[in-house]
């Protein structure tokens, strides 16, 4: 047995940042072309500590030490890298490790893997895989990205209605000593089916546990299951698992027979994914935002700027209408874009807290009206006060009542509108089944651009001049 | 046994929308006062269920609806309930239901319920309270919040190494007939513990299960083991579950002993908390933003709408040094917003793609210089492209080939400072040990802001007038 002082040394005491050391020393290993030394730092580590280390070196140096020792990447840290990641250095790996890695590692990691194969490689390694794997990578690739179906994996534990508890324990037991085992790595409930293989309950393993031996699976089962489809989007399997506080689901085919199971873990990082996107979204990153190279980062935000260099324009150009007023009182100019810049900030407050309502499912038809109704009185409410605070600063700035009153009627209409662009624009976007994040940001700051100079302006070409 | 056909019945089956009849009728309901329409309507469903709805209703109908039927509010359902609407509803239950309540459920979640209540009754509930249950909450309540001392609850399962893995399956079964089962509600590991209470390892119900039964636990547990200790930030807590793929992770005291557990399922809670936190955080809304009556609302937004006021008008100060010059080419009032425009868009994708990378903990001290040289070359290159192409519109536009080079020259200029402020804004906040998303947006888009007007027209004054 262990000694009390050995507890010490387990690992992962605290928080484990990553240790530039660590990453330097493996830096300068591959450099030299030292495949022993980058042995050295890259073994014994838990297989996630190793994919970040890894992850933390630049694309050369992760293809350096791919070609110097492709054998470190094992197939449990190529489970833990980013998809980017494994579609950059499967190519540098062969076609033996990459059939053995998909061989040996869960279902649903195993396709992950083979997801990012370049397509001309994919047949082959198929052909190496053993029948039952081949057949699980084909079935989990013939539903669409994104899906349950997908993300599932094939192998689970489902016990009949009248096994007993003593019964399920020891089919479990006798599964394990046969060579071929083909229960998942690490489970949490058991399903209980029926003879057609439909999912009746399950069992959380805590349940089974303390359970007396005797007792029938049925009798103590529980029967309020959340069955999932495989069509299911990733994102509403997300939701099912958080609302629910499910630790696994299973996944039923049409016939509504199991068919795989669905663990927390791949929810943790479905959340994460998905937040990444809604964030990136919306700034106006394109989906490849978290890149590696300058080409790659350009080209994910090109296309964003490029709708914003036409927006700004179109805001240039309901400036350009109002040319000889600015030109008659210059101090126009100098205080235009603080009524766009105040309207663009309500307008994205608004927006970011519709995109986070809806994103946890907050915000439903039933209080849209009552979000639209608060958005619109906190706006006019906001709009009054620092209309009063602009339009005291203008006075004092410029000792034009006229002006005051003008910026200050701006900033009350524009500040409104942005309110409600916030929330109707990423409405209207789902309303059409478009992603409310993206391109949200940029609809909602053209209205407050537009409007902020146009009422600003037109409202001083009305009464001032 | 049940038959196939009642398959079709099994609730949950798809993804579960918010039914909006269902939520209207609970509203009439409670208009009309009528308690047994409301029982009805929220009885027999599962308390996420009933807690999403719940909150589906406005904050004065909630506070009729307890009023009326104050027993449908569950222990189940208030540990579902978001921590605001648990603090408004708090005051209207009775001291018995509150300690009641927090008496059946794990201490992790009565605690939570505990942190809602009025600083006034909390002497009081804790009164009511058996001993143990009392001294769980005090223990845990002496940690600050956030931190993994409050996450934890003070139930969870350890054996010692030298049991069998059949005396531990008798543990549980004895413990569970007991009256006093202190056994947490669900758990999926079990703590192997040495003599002094110091884990040594962990075993996966699931192990345990297939595990023949008179095998030692010291020899098949896993000692990969993830150790929390109380004051860990919650934050942490979740990357290193999210890392690790943990299900459950155990806490230990000063003195290394068990005292706790934390499950997943909180982890998933506290990611979405954390990302509700960072996007809002980046919108500058304050933290009760996801609020509900327009009073709160303004509050949550117009702190940082003042300090946008602020830096709007640093902005329009410096276009006021150009007064004589935008008399003399109007064009450039017209102008200057796109160059600030298209500045204020890098920053934020950069700075987006930032505090991402900051959050997921991609970005570290071992790759902070490559990232900040990735982001300067893109932006420097978008600048480029976005410089000639504005150049051109601005020629075609003006006719004006000395107002083109200048528009592009600034352009190229303030996109390098925006892509540059993007990423050295958050990362100079964090080193001073602030949160890195707080604010950074504010600091941003002053600096695209100031830039753009300073460096276009003080091109202008010094070239083309």
């Amino acid at each position: 047995m262990s000694e009390p002082s050995e507890f010490s040394e387990v690992p992962h005491t605290s928080i484990a940042d990553i240790d530039v050391g660590h990453v330097e020393a493996l830096r300068r290993a591959i450099r030299k072309g030292d495949s022993g030394a980058i042995r050295v730092l890259l073994t014994d580590e838990h297989p996630a500590e190793m994919a970040d280390r890894f992850e933390q070196l630049s694309n050369d140096d992760q293809a350096a030490l791919v070609e110097l020792t492709p054998d470190v990447i094992s197939p449990l840290m190529l489970a833990e890298l980013e998809d980017e990641v494994v579609e950059d250095i499967l190519p540098l790996l062969g076609r033996k490790q990459i059939s053995k890695a998909m061989e040996e590692l869960d279902s649903d990691d195993a396709i992950q893997i083979f997801e990012e194969l370049p397509k001309e490689r994919r047949a082959q390694v198929l052909a190496d895989l053993p029948e039952q794997d081949r057949k699980e990578i084909e079935d989990g690739f013939a539903f669409d990205e994104e899906t349950a179906g997908r993300l599932m994996q094939r192998e689970f534990v489902a016990a009949p209605a009248f096994w007993t508890v003593a019964q399920t324990i020891e089919h479990m037991r006798t599964q394990s000593t046969l060579g071929d085992d083909n229960l998942p790595d690490k489970f949490f409930d058991i399903y209980v089916i029926d003879a057609h293989f439909h999912p009746l309950g399950y069992l959380p393993l805590s349940t089974l546990m303390r359970s007396q031996p005797d007792l029938v699976l049925e009798d103590i089962m529980d029967t309020n299951l959340t069955v999932i489809k495989p069509e299911l989007d990733q994102e509403d399997v997300a939701y099912l698992f958080e609302k629910y506080n499910l630790i696994s689901a299973p996944v039923v085919d049409a016939d509504g027979r199991l068919s795989g199971m669905i663990t927390v873990d791949d929810i943790v990082e479905i959340i994460q994914d998905e937040h990444t996107e809604d964030m990136l979204a919306l700034a106006g990153v394109s989906e490849a935002g978290l890149v590696d190279t300058v080409g790659s980062t350009v080209k994910a935000r090109a296309p964003w700027l490029l709708v914003n260099l036409f927006t700004a324009i179109v805001a240039s150009f309901v400036i350009s209408l109002f040319q000889s007023e600015i030109e008659k009182l210059v101090a126009l100019a100098v205080l235009m874009p603080i009524v766009a810049s105040m309207g663009g900030n309500t307008g994205t407050q608004a927006l970011t807290v519709a995109i986070r309502a809806i994103a946890t499912r907050d915000l439903t038809p039933a209080n849209t009206a009552r979000v639209i109704r608060r958005e619109a009185f906190a706006a006019l409410a906001n709009g009054i006060i620092f209309a009063v605070i602009l339009g005291l600063i203008t006075y004092f700035w410029f000792r034009n009542i006229d002006l005051s009153l003008v910026i200050a009627a701006a900033l009350v209409f524009n500040l409104l509108c942005a309110g409600l662009a916030g929330i109707l624009v990423p409405l209207t976007l789902r309303k059409f089944g478009a992603d409310p994040a993206v391109a949200s940001s940029v609809f909602v700051t053209t209205v407050t651009d537009v409007v902020g100079f146009l009422v600003f302006l037109g409202l001083a070409a009305m009464f001032l001049l």
